[in-house]
């Protein structure tokens, strides 16, 4: 007889050797992703939606992780906010999936009545001593860093969200996210864990072979390559390339345009990256010829040369470019399945067919996202055989995800696990 | 770290606060939901059909709760009976899903046969010596209240269903449900636990808002209401349609109808609650025009004023009127999923197209069946969610709810929760 | 409260009763699937293909087991090899399911490339001191029995293979398997547990009144009778037919072809039995008319009149006939449905719509499977009910199941449970 007492999540922790993927229990196991979601969803800051996901006043839409619903709004004085959508009679949702317009928040059970604060104003039938200022929809604690929304569901949110607020605020101004406009969404629904759809994000190795239009506009060069293994020409491309990633680098420094590397990825409690990155090609933009797909420039940008200011969160991805961005956030599922949502947002006054192409501004992301769902899948489907041992991580392309793996434990850890 | 540990039944029922909506594990763990199907489905006297299901003899019908398959069937001395639907020899069930005719129930996999007594009388390849008579299928206790079919599938069934047979046979008797014909049978499954869709049936708080259909006929009012939010003029009309209510049920009374409220709800094992409602309008029927969808009347009825004889059971609502009576079932299917089988009665002899219009018959309780399951799907997936706390119920409407919430605690306790 | 403990898998095994089948935990319950899954599937042979699934060098087919998935292939040297479908460096899939032409084995991921001996020859960044030949995709250890494969996936494999081997080389040889065409192959997922396939497959007491096509060439009576509840006629025909099966079991015997009955179904680890079987009606084929399907015969046969060569293993069956052969392999997939895929084999040589109709050649396991599905399903369903209880093995015609009960227990027992 196997021994059929699972083991611990501790056990499990403990086994994960150095420079290697996980065990797949981390990977596949329900208990691992109660407490994945506690962790790492419910605990940590993460990364939910936009300022302009509700440009106006009276705008709402509800973001779901797991059984937990938001309403990220906007109110009368054009104030964001984030409310549970659970009423405080008896626990119906106030709002349906999706985006609408709201005045106030109505129940449709029984009419309870909320503001847009929060404020329940009116509740038929519970009598005149009823006291309903302790009947307010729960608040959400959030930050709005340059437009993008964090959320922490925590009674004790990690502090070291204001080093992502630091390193982002002068990133992103140029930008102005808060004001752009989303031209399109797409939820794709990965059949893997979420912790593979990260570390499919954070390497590039797999670019080449499984992702030709992504490959016009991106290096993969930059996410790290095996010196030795290259011939003698393919070397000298690859130094070359590095020589005019840190002249690129500098000049972009010097004109105002901060640039460098900031790996905010161990002993932290926030998991950032950022980095701006030189778009290959044309050099504009990641579409399919690497050339603009909106001629209406983001925010207050007046180039199109920045390159791709990325940001990689913990679930979630960003790249800020010249004339749009694409961002995208992941929410788990169950152990074998997560959302992945992403929106190209181009400027607020940028017109469809006129500005823009739609078809052009987002099929290499709608076809990079589809093909990294077939990968998590075929991934996700290995680690649950017998067969599977946790592998090496090639130290030239894959150290973020060993950095990720190694944060990952440590976090479980200082949470008690 | 959490406390992972899922707290027992028992603290959950402890857990519980008078006047509020139960705590969330109560509506949606799996072990309360299994607890659940043993005592209220296994233990408890259950509704689950009716004599004319059966009119005829050799008329049988599957009816399935949980994993538990029971036919109902009228045999050769037109009798009926209730067996389980499972064979003797290696298992297999003898019927499909469904309703047929049979003259014996024979098992398709080796052809054991059984009278419609439930005895075994062939049983091929099993020798001479093999003794049949301790193989018949398994009966079934059941009663017939009125021509509705209770069962319970405890051996230690609760005796007070006595009180629900003296409490029901003279106000049934009129309408000869036994001898009624199924005009119309619909299922739908609601998206939530179980006793959210008894609690959404035993209150009328919702149904001003959601129910325009039903609202034509039926007075919430009758439910309870809060006469401080009243206008002057609404607290008059309130009080005159309860001296209306009293001064029509003391005429029916005295007309040898028996009309007053039995609320047979607390200290009890089995539940129910009947009353004569008034119906608003044309005051006949439960139609869109509250006038009768029947010209042949039920059974042995010669009013149509009689207004609306309902009866509550723990799994099962029924109004019976002049013309036509809706009896609903209740079978839950998971801690998430709950099967609502409803039924239109009229005369035996009323023909659909002559006598009855059978889109004007089933219109208001089709739709209002639809609308309390969307509620239903609603209030689930806001106790799923952790925002969810236990709200308090209206003492004035929903009364009825802090009363089943109290009776489904006590009988967990009494079976050793 | 019941006893909502759930009894341990000892407490189910000492609680099934000789001659009966077996408690309803032991075919339900997922702790008890998943031994199964360890004790059956994971340390004894099984069978799970054919050499002829894949004829020629570069020819691959992925078998899936539960989540383990083999590739079944044969490498440039013309041998049969079987690997696991896991990438040793993320545990990366390898093939889809189905079945492929390779030159070697490719993880569409990161391109590590392996030799179809399973040798890692391409690990790019991995860098020049990597060590690739610990890498290799992992072995399975199998045998071809007579171009039959069976593999095991435990380190102690089942010795008495060998007695598998012994018995069914001579009996298979004729038929020449390993050089045989796949004309055919079917999935049927029954809805039930995969033990409820394998007894049903073990008695023909259901044939009768299911299988109208099948006993047009099967014998019911072969696999038992009870003699006393037969007319004297019809006893006296089946001492007639057991007179004529010993006879020609001699004939045969006598010609050459080894036919008698071999029984490896008690004390044994490795569960088999063999018998040459007679055909009905025109003798030669399990087809609708009972003559051969096609004018080719199997390998080195040069008579249609040998019967049918009957191979049963605990996860298979087999026929073996002139013309033909019809081969069945079972998996489980979850306490409530098994895979049963089942392969039609003609001489290689031999071409559809010549040599062999296709209608004709799969017609009547065609349908048999499916009406086999359907008694497996509804065995399920009433096992799963309270009102289960074992029944009783007819002792003329359920013997071999009785068999199968025991050895199930047995060995269940042996790994510890």
């Amino acid at each position: 007889m196997l021994n059929k007492l699972a083991c611990s999540i501790t056990h499990l922790l403990d086994a994960r050797r150095e420079g290697h993927s996980l065990p797949a229990g981390l990977y596949t196991r329900e208990d691992v992703f109660q407490a994945d979601l506690e962790v790492f969803f419910f605990s940590h800051w993460i990364y939910v939606g936009l300022e302009c996901d509700v440009p106006e006043p009276g705008d709402a839409t509800v973001i779901d992780i797991s059984n937990t619903s938001l309403i990220l709004l906007r109110d009368d004085d054009n104030e964001i906010r984030v409310v549970r959508n659970v009423c405080r009679h008896r626990g119906s949702r106030i709002l349906d999936p999706g985006s609408t317009v709201v005045s106030k928040l109505v129940c449709p059970y029984h009419q309870w009545t909320y503001e847009l604060n929060g404020e329940l104003s009116y509740a038929p039938h519970m009598g005149k001593d009823f006291d309903k200022s302790c009947k307010s929809l729960k608040a959400v604690d959030f930050r709005s860093i340059g437009g993008l929304i964090y959320v922490c569901l925590s009674d004790n949110p990690p502090e070291d969200i204001a080093d992502l607020e630091n390193a982002m605020l002068d990133r992103l101004a140029p930008y102005d996210i808060r004001n752009a406009k989303v031209a399109h969404q797409i939820d794709v629904i990965e059949k893997g864990n979420w912790k593979l759809t990260m570390e499919n994000n954070r390497e590039c190795y797999h670019c080449s072979a499984n992702h030709p239009e992504l490959c016009v506009s991106f290096i993969d060069l930059d996410f790290g390559y095996d010196p030795e293994s290259l011939s003698p020409a393919d070397r000298q491309q690859a130094e070359e390339h590095f020589a005019m990633y840190n002249a690129r680098t500098a000049a972009w420094e010097a004109d105002g345009f901060p640039s460098a590397t900031i790996e905010h990825t161990r002993n932290v409690e926030t998991n950032f990256r950022s980095q701006r990155l030189i778009i290959a090609g044309a050099g504009e933009s990641q579409t399919e010829d690497a050339t603009a797909a909106s001629s209406k420039l983001l925010g207050h940008m007046t180039r199109k040369d920045l390159g791709d200011m990325h940001l990689w969160g913990h679930n979630s991805w960003n790249h800020f470019m010249g004339d749009h961005a694409v961002t995208s956030m992941v929410i788990p599922l169950s152990p074998d399945k997560t959302l992945v949502r992403t929106k190209w947002l181009v400027h607020k006054d940028a017109v469809e067919g006129v500005d823009y192409d739609l078809e052009k501004l987002t099929h290499v992301w709608t076809e990079t996202t589809e093909q990294d769902a077939e990968l998590v899948a075929r991934s996700y489907a290995g680690i649950l055989d017998s067969a599977y041992e946790p592998g090496p991580y090639s130290r030239f392309s894959e150290g973020a995800l060993d950095e990720f793996a190694t944060w990952y434990i440590e976090r479980m850890r200082a949470h008690g696990y």
